[in-house]
């Protein structure tokens, strides 16, 4: 945990003051720049020290073996690891031959800025060298969300004090030393110089490196160029080596003139291209961005942002920490996935080399309901991604035994990477996860073309999957028996009342697209018969229910369990709980991970009534550990609608605050891509009381303790939807587009009606709990917001 | 499958005429000698060519990592692997420069017998060299009951036709080459060059080789020495490496003239003992071999099996089949176990290096109950093994949060080698399996000693155990969750019932031993409350009951799953069904391993009554797939009980028969003690009805069809028991002892009392069967009886 407040609350900017070392991976990764395609970790410019050097290529991975002490079939057998490519963006210098290094001489200002609103790392430095010499240092860096294959740097160096010998050495570098990293088994495996030289070359201030990965037999293209401003003469040197370039920069610097060097890397790989083609796409990629030049690219980064935050922005009135925090967590979910463009979200986004760079189910079920709210273009992006992969998930449906299509737990690639089954293969529901998430999607933009092009492969092939795992038992209910939910502290089991409403969701959808579109449907060799099954399967998924208790079961049988010694837990072990105590133990017993019957309550909502939600609220309170960072912007969620607002906000802040203050202790190896895009979910489902069961958009606003207004917009259908709350009344807007038809919005259950350019007025209708603000487990209450709000004072 | 009818049926000896190299690792299996200490595989005596090269120490293995995909808090990080150590039966031959190979030349005769009741192994060769020259080979092979420390050899070489000049090479070799295995994760790991070689040296006729292994630090010594007969004068020389010693003996000899070399090799290893320790150990134990000679070797070989076999013999007439497989069988059980002497009983005795050479379960549930009757000293040696390792076993336990002691699932030396929980930790019924073998022992020995100082900490241990791992359910019933019982194709459940009842009877026996020796039960800090727990614990066991189906349940809603699809496995799959199908699959449905609730209602069958047997019978067995060893003779046991005698007779001849003609295809890699030892069971606890519940003896003889006597003996108590059974009448008789006190035993329940010397008859009573002839699984319907007696016709 980052225990002092490093970051002062300011709206629209992230900002260091100084610099800790010890927490140098953990500001890597908070200051990473993305756009989808690259990410660079917030790395030094000079290098070292660091905390885990990273520059990724969204899919660019290598394969490894997956070994087990016992095998068994079905197991995967291969992995796939996210690579740290050729490090673009290092700039190292040296001052009257002292290297710049900040754990030399003297730090005199060092403060790093992340601009939220232009999409820029800025840094400055004033050091002290070993012999005196004051230098001041500034770069910007940027990854160009317009310039898809590209990363710029300005960087300048200025003498405060006496005239300097100012070397500037602006690098490529293959195969950089990784750091070894914890026993965590969810941290990344490392690969040992994963890349091999095939082709080198430069000339002037340009240079290219080419290389291959040895299994997966991927290539990379990186190249640099360079433009450089100083006040008279300098020396220019190349040097280019199979695994690194470096162009030097020699200048005798007079104090208060400035050397200055703008560096454009440009990144391409390919599996299938060839090594010329690949040479020639950077070339004519690094040819681009020169000609576009540093203040262009700055100027459409902003551009591209406005666009973005015009329809995504939240605002907060009386919660400026959570305000800084929402717009943090908005930037990163939106560059992670801005230019994708049909490869994978991983769940740390292009931040880290956490969880082997794997994509998982969050991205469905926490990231795209955000951008298919505010960014919609990316939302579909990452479908089709999905919708790439099908080949590959039928070929393991059809190895599981199972018909259609079983997505795969993690991957890169599309191919199933998990080695541990019971919380992987079993963990079928992210098959309805992708399955919802293409269905919402069409619901909220209404793309015809999609639903028809990719959706509808999608559906069909998940609900064939449902229709070969579930059965009707002997009460005539359809049942799903030995999956894993959300809550990994409890696998393998009966009627996961999250999986099963998700699935027949997944199935209900199938049945009513399948029926727009019969042609293509047919194509597929759906049948009337098959439909007819799946609508009938939607219709009698099992819900397990404890009539003594009068709480829904998260699975079968859950609420009969022992209840886990929580207070032992808190005396003697250490949380995550999965570090300190056997499966065998967490799985028979009561504790729960992550949100599971909550997801259900909020996404299949319409399946309970208020009470049954505030019951169960009550009752998984104090059973959830929350040991994965995907469970407090649900708990949030949900404890907003049964009306703890108080709760509410405390959760909120907790998922905001998940890496700004590193709550769960690994934000060094990424951002929690996931939780960051809930903190849009708790503001917006929670305290918006957003949903959209049915396809109908409906709002049931509420305002936590001491905040005076929220204001949010989302995308609909092509338009935007202005929702402003305040303690008494909540106002919606219809903004713009196109369409100049009615929109009917739902507040509170009644309809509200707006056309373009218009405007309505509601009045906010609190919630009545129904039972006191519910307890957690010992030594696991969130975060309060109001601790938060004051540490950020 | 053996398919052809290799061996001739005898009653008393197992007899391979011909040599079919396709199936030599098979034979090996058959062949090996054992004396729970020293095994060897039947390899031939040249070594080449072999099937599996095999000579075992009892626990003398490596420490191997066990890698995982991802790895979980108390996943064991290292495995024991049986090795396969110096190979001293290796005696070479040379006819006239022509190696002695059976791939070369021809071979005119080839007879291997394994005589049953003397334990020696005879192999009897007629070969024509490549150059046309005929000559005898005959050796006989012991490896000795009585002096533990030795395997001899007695080696003839006869030529035939004309003088040949005879080079017999006698061997020590370590390291030798091991073929690579197959994919199945259940055959052994390949250690590649394990043993380091630390001395080694000789003289005249003797050699030592003195090895060590690298990581588990264990040291070997293995010794040879020789005794030549000739009819005139040979030659004679040594040669010693590091990993290789080598006796040459040249001779002339003319037709009709022998050349006869007795070789006695002797082993040691220590963990402990210093070098030279267990090289004057090697060095004694080898003059006491020549001492002995190989006569009196051979002669005190006989006297033990003749003591082993008047108390443990088994005869059947109208089944010859059958009666060779039950000798062969207990044979076999006797061998793995005779002189093991606090080590563990493998799965595979000592003939093969199946499952690392891993014991488990099934030595306390399948092994031990046959020994406790018939060799009661192995029985208390086996648990004495379990004793020694009880420190382990209470670190297990704490490592996963749970009191008393937890059992490794499978071991060589104590600790848990389990690579893969679900079956593995999980399978926590072998805690009480052990428990309940403990004072199942001391019930049929009356062995106070043993209770005093063995038994009684087992079973406080364990009780402990099963008290942190239960709980009292909302119905006011003790409940044990998430583990797994005997099939293993069901896991991770709730209230499996075999672990229930037997916890429960654990338990039960923990507070009766308690009671009786209450000094030292309070050196184990035991208290009157927590006797009294464990008593209401056993008190309150729940066991799973589907009331609509009127049937038990295996665990807490087995009969509610969906049913596996028997057909898809008969027409697209292959059995065993855990190579082809995914856990994910096995887990969720009602399929079967192998026999589960029977196991319950074989060992704790007070607790049903006879329909509740009947009932369960019909409707486990159209569900069980027998893909474990483990599961045919249980299957003869509860057929027999209810009735279903020919189908009783056919799970029988399936247990007799799994190694004899390969039922499973993989006797190569060492036999299955455990079906062989079930064989028994089948025999006597099926057809003999024999129990002990509650301590009280008792049997229910009734014979299958076409079986006109079925005759076993056992030792309860010190005196041995006879039983005569045939198709009217049943005579019990008490047969010695030093007690004369009168004997009360069960016949259908009513006391039949018996003096020593004396006899009892009384008539069969045969059961009605409750239901029809219940059906197997397509394709899976056992081995019949019938079929097998006609092909060994």
């Amino acid at each position: 945990m980052i225990v002092h407040p490093r970051f002062p609350v300011e709206p629209w900017q992230v900002r260091e003051v100084g610099l800790d070392i010890g927490v140098l991976a953990q500001s890597e990764s908070l200051f990473a720049l993305s756009n989808g395609h690259i990410g660079v970790r917030g790395n030094l410019d000079e290098g070292d020290p660091s905390g885990l050097p990273g520059t990724y290529l969204n899919s660019f991975y290598e394969v490894r073996p997956l070994p087990y002490a016992e095998a068994g079939y079905g197991f995967p057998e291969t992995g796939q690891s996210v690579l740290n490519v050729t490090n673009g963006k290092l700039i190292r210098l040296l001052v009257d031959d002292e290297p710049f290094d900040l754990r030399y001489g003297d730090v005199l200002e060092h403060e790093r800025v992340l601009d939220l609103r232009a999409g820029l790392l800025h840094r400055s430095v004033l050091w002290s060298s070993p012999s005196g010499q004051r230098i001041r240092v500034r770069s910007t860096r940027l990854v160009s969300l317009t310039q898809r294959a590209i990363l710029a740097i300005r960087y300048q160096v200025e003498p405060v004090d006496d005239e300097s010998r100012v070397v500037v050495q602006s690098e490529l570098v293959a195969n950089e030393d990784m750091p070894t990293q914890s026993a965590d088994p969810r941290v990344a495996a490392i690969l040992d110089n994963p890349l091999h030289a095939v082709e080198h070359g430069g000339r002037d201030t340009r240079a290219l490196l080419l290389h291959r990965t040895r299994t997966s037999r991927l290539q990379i293209a990186a190249g640099m160029d360079h433009e450089i401003v100083a006040e008279h003469g300098y020396g220019c040197d190349l040097e280019v080596q199979p695994d690194w370039a470096r162009l030097s920069v020699n200048h005798l610097v007079q104090p208060g003139e400035k050397l200055t060097l703008t560096k454009y890397v440009a990144y391409g790989w390919s599996s299938q291209r060839s090594l010329p083609a690949l040479r020639d796409q950077v070339g004519a990629a690094l040819i681009a961005a020169r000609h576009t030049g540093w203040q262009k690219l700055v100027e459409s980064q902003r551009a591209a942002l406005d666009a973005f935050w015009s329809g995504a922005d939240v605002e907060i009135d009386g919660a400026p920490a959570v305000q800084q925090a929402v717009r943090f967590a908005l930037f990163h979910t939106f560059q992670a996935a801005s230019r994708a463009e049909q490869r994978a979200i991983p769940a740390k986004g292009l931040t880290g080399s956490g969880y082997d760079g794997h994509a998982f189910w969050d991205s469905e079920c926490f990231v795209l309901p955000v951008l298919t709210a505010t960014a919609p273009h990316a939302a579909a992006d990452a479908l089709r991604w999905r919708h790439s992969t099908l080949e590959l998930a039928r070929e393991r449906a059809h190895t599981l035994h199972l018909r259609g299509a079983a997505f795969p737990w993690r991957t890169i690639r599309g191919q199933e990477c998990s080695g541990y089954w019971p919380a992987g293969t079993a963990a079928l529901h992210i098959n309805a996860d992708i399955a919802v998430a293409a269905h919402r999607y069409v619901q909220w933009t209404g793309d015809e073309d999609f639903e028809r092009d990719h959706a509808l492969a999608l559906l069909v092939e998940t609900a064939r999957l449902w229709q070969s795992v579930g059965y009707y038992g002997a009460d005539g209910r359809f049942h799903i028996d030995g999956v894993t939910g959300p809550d990994e502290y409890s696998a393998v089991v009966d009627d996961n009342v999250y999986t099963n409403l998700m699935a027949g969701r997944n199935l209900a959808a199938a049945a009513e697209v399948a029926l727009r579109w019969p042609e293509q449907a047919s194509d597929l060799d759906v049948t009337g018969e098959e439909i007819e099954a799946w609508r009938a399967a939607a219709g009698a998924m099992a819900v397990p229910y404890d009539e003594a208790r009068r709480v829904h079961q998260q699975d079968k049988g859950f609420t009969e369990h022992e209840v886990w010694d929580f207070e032992r837990s808190a005396r003697r072990d250490r949380y995550p709980l999965l570090l300190h105590a056997p499966y065998f133990e967490l799985y028979r017993k009561q504790v729960i991970k992550q949100a599971d019957l909550m997801l259900a309550m909020h996404w299949c909502g319409d399946a309970f009534t208020t009470e049954e939600k505030a019951r169960a609220f009550a009752y998984y309170e104090p059973l959830t550990v929350r040991d994965s960072s995907l469970s407090a912007c649900t708990q949030a969620v949900m404890a907003a609608e049964v009306g703890q607002l108080d709760l509410a906000a405390d959760y909120l802040a907790e998922a905001a605050m998940m890496d700004l203050h590193d709550l769960q202790q690994n934000t060094r190896n990424g951002l929690h891509i996931a939780s960051l895009a809930g903190t849009w979910l708790a503001l917006v489902a929670g305290f918006g009381g957003m949903r959209d069961h049915g396809g109908q958009l409906s709002f049931r606003p509420q305002l936590p303790p001491g905040w005076s207004r929220l204001r949010f917009t989302v995308r609909w259908r092509g338009r935007r939807v202005g929702v402003s709350v305040d303690a008494e009344t909540v106002r919606y807007e219809l903004i713009d587009g196109h369409d100049t038809s009615e929109l009917e919005l739902l507040h509170c259950g009644e309809p509200v009606r707006l056309v373009p350019g218009s405007s309505q007025t509601r009045p906010v209708v609190l919630v009545e709990p129904l039972t006191p603000r519910p307890t957690q487990p010992l030594g696991r209450e969130p975060v309060s917001i109001a601790e938060l709000d004051a540490v950020s004072d």
